[in-house]
C-alpha cells in the first residue's frame, strides 16, 4: 500500500500533533454535489448505489476531487448490516428504508442470518479495496457502521421512526428479548468493522443516531454497552498504524462522559454544546470530532468562516480536534458553501497548533 | 374565587411542603382519551375546537374526571399567538399546522398585528374564565404559550419543520431581523400570558418545543433571551397568590443552569437526564418538573409503576417536585396506563415528603 500523504485526520484522532485542524463532512459524499446527483441517477436506486464497489468508490472520491479534504469516508449505509442479517431492506419513494421482515419476536430473533462479511457484504469490502486503491495514500478512508441500538431501531420499527413506539415498549416490558438482538447486531455488528479494517478502512466511526432518544440509564444499557463492546472487539491497529474509533451519539451530549470511558479514540459531537465545554469535560481521554451546526452552511461564506472562527476558538490551543459538522449535509446546501468551511479550517487553524 | 382544595401543585413549585408529590400530564387532555375524541368529532377541526370556549373548558377537564390530576391545563395551541398577530392559521390533513402569510421580510414583520388578548385572543380567555368556574377550586389552572423562538419557527417557516432552515438562514444572515421578530412576538406573548393570569390562570408554563435545536451560543441569544423577557415583565402574583412560571426546553438538559437563572420558579425537564443530577445542578433555585420518558405509557402498568419509583427515587426527599411525561403524552396510549402513572405517583411518593 502507498504511504499516506496527508495523515493529519489520523493523527487528531490520536491528539498527536498536526499543522492545521483536518476537516471532514458527515454525507460529504451525497445529494448536494451534482455530480453525486448524476452518478445516483446512473445506478438507479440508493441501493444500487451502496452495492455497486465501482459507483460507490466513484462517489466516495468526488468530494475529495472538489474540496481539499482530510479524510474520505466509505459510501455506504447503516442498514447494509441488517440486510445481510435477512429482514429484506427495500426503499418506498419518499418513505425511507423499511425492512420487510421487521424483527418483533424470539422466533424473529432465532432466525436472524450471522453474515459473513466477506459474503453477504461482500460488495462493501470490494468498496473498501477499491477505494484505497484509488485514494492511492491522498488521505485516509473511515470506515463505519449504525451503532446496534440505531440499527435495532429501524429492524424493530419496520423502517424510520419518530416515536419508537414499538422498541421502546420491546425495551421496557421485554427487556432480556432487546438484549438477545442487540447482542445479535453488536457480534455482526463488530465482524462487518473488522472486516472493513482488514479491508482497508484506517479508521472506523459508529453513528449512534438514535440514542439521544433514550433516558440516561436506558442509554447507558441499551445503547452504550453495546457500543463498548464493540469497541473491545476491534482490531485496533493495521499495517503498523493504530485504527481509531470514534463513537458518535447524537443528542448525547450529557453523556460524554460515559462515551470517552469507553476506551475509544474520539467522539463526534453534534452542536447543542460547545467545543470547549465538551473539552473541559472529556479532558484528555479523548479526540472531539464536530461540531458546525449544519444549517450553517445555508448562510453566508462570511457567516460560515466566522462560525469556523468561533469553533476553533472554543476548542482552543491543542491537539486533539477534528473539524466535521455536527450531523450530515442537508441535500440542498450549495457545494460553494462547503468549500468555505474547508477552507476556513484550514486558513484559520494554524495558530491554534504549535 | 372558590378556594383551592388541592394546591399541591402551586406548592411543589414554590418548594413548599406537600403530602405527595403532584402530578399531571402534558397533552392531558388528548386524542388517547375517547371523550376528547368525541367532543373533537362535534368541533370540527382543531381550531375550532381551541376556539369555542364551551368545547375548550369541556375537553379541559375530561381528564380529570378520570384521574386524580394535580393540576388543569388550559386546551389550547401555541400557535394562536401568530394566528392573532394575522398570519393565517390552517390545517392540512396529515400535514399538521400551516400559515397562509409566513414572515420572512422586514415588510411583513412590520405588517404583524399587536393583538389585544381580551379582544382577538379574546375566546382563549372566556376559557380560562369558564374553566375556572366549572373547576370550582378543585385543582389550579395552568395557563401557557409558546416560547418566542419555538412559535417563530413556525411562523418562518410556515408551519411544522424538521430542519429549520429558513428561520436558520434568517438567524445566521440577518440576525437583527431575527431579533426584531422575536422582540415583537415576546411583547404579544408576554400580554397574553399575562390576560390569562388576569382572567383566571394560576401558573403560566412557556413551551420552548424547539430550542434543543440550537447551539449554546444561539440558544442564549435566540430563545432564553426572550424567555427571560417574559419571565421578567409577567404578573407573578394574582389573588393574593403567587403564580409561578414554568419554562420547558425540550432536549435543553445541557442548559438547566442557564435556565434556572432567568428567575423562573420551576424547569420543565424531559427524559433525557436523570431527576438527580437535574436537581444536583439547578440546587434550590426552581423546582423541577418531569420527567418520565411519554413512551413508557406503552409499557405494561407494573413496568410504569417500576419507573415512578425509579424517577423519585431520583430527586430523592425533599420538596419541589412536580411529577410529568418528558413531553406530551402519545396520542396511542391506553388510558388505563395514564391512570397507573397518576396512582403510583401518589401512592409512592409519601414517604419523600416529611
Amino acid at each position: 500500500m502507498t504511504a499516506l500523504k496527508n495523515d493529519r485526520f489520523l493523527r487528531a484522532l490520536l491528539r498527536e500533533p498536526v499543522d492545521v485542524t483536518p476537516v471532514w463532512m458527515m454525507r460529504q459524499a451525497g445529494r448536494y454535489l451534482p455530480e453525486y446527483r448524476e452518478t445516483r441517477g446512473r445506478a438507479g436506486d440508493f441501493m444500487s448505489l451502496c452495492g455497486n464497489p465501482e459507483l460507490a468508490c466513484e462517489v466516495t472520491l468526488q468530494p475529495l476531487d472538489r474540496f481539499p479534504l482530510d479524510a474520505a469516508i466509505l459510501f455506504s449505509d447503516i442498514l447494509t448490516v441488517p440486510d445481510a442479517m435477512g429482514l429484506g431492506l427495500y426503499f418506498e419513494t419518499g418513505e425511507g428504508p423499511r425492512f420487510e421482515r421487521p424483527v418483533r419476536s424470539a422466533n424473529d430473533i432465532s432466525s436472524l442470518r450471522s453474515p459473513d462479511p466477506e459474503q453477504e457484504l461482500g460488495y462493501v469490502m470490494d468498496a473498501v479495496r477499491l477505494i484505497r486503491r484509488e485514494l492511492d495514500g491522498r488521505v485516509p478512508l473511515i470506515g463505519f457502521a449504525g451503532s446496534p441500538w440505531t440499527v435495532a431501531t429501524y429492524m424493530v420499527e419496520g423502517g424510520s421512526s419518530k416515536g419508537f413506539s414499538i422498541i421502546k415498549r420491546m425495551m421496557f416490558d421485554q427487556p432480556a428479548l432487546l438484549h438477545q438482538l442487540l447482542g445479535k447486531v453488536t457480534e455482526t455488528t463488530t465482524d462487518y468493522l473488522n472486516a472493513q479494517v482488514a479491508a482497508g478502512a484506517q479508521a472506523v466511526m459508529v453513528f449512534d443516531t438514535w440514542g439521544g432518544a433514550l433516558t440516561p440509564r436506558d442509554y447507558r444499557e441499551f445503547s452504550l454497552r453495546y457500543m463498548q463492546q464493540i469497541v473491545d472487539g476491534l482490531t485496533r491497529e493495521a499495517d503498523g498504524r493504530k485504527v481509531p474509533v470514534i463513537l458518535f451519539t447524537k443528542n448525547g451530549g450529557l453523556w460524554l462522559e460515559d462515551m470517552a470511558n469507553t476506551g475509544c479514540d474520539a467522539l463526534g459531537i453534534d452542536w447543542t454544546i460547545d467545543m470547549g465545554d465538551a473539552r473541559t469535560r472529556v479532558g484528555d481521554r479523548v479526540a472531539l470530532q464536530g461540531n458546525m451546526d449544519p444549517c450553517m452552511l445555508y448562510a453566508s461564506p462570511e457567516r460560515i468562516r466566522q462560525e469556523v472562527a468561533t469553533i476553533l476558538e472554543s476548542f482552543g490551543k491543542g491537539e486533539g480536534m477534528v473539524f466535521n459538522l455536527g450531523h450530515g449535509i442537508h441535500p440542498d446546501v450549495d457545494p460553494e458553501h462547503a468549500a468555505a468551511l474547508v477552507n476556513a479550517v484550514h486558513e484559520l487553524s494554524a495558530p491554534y497548533h504549535k
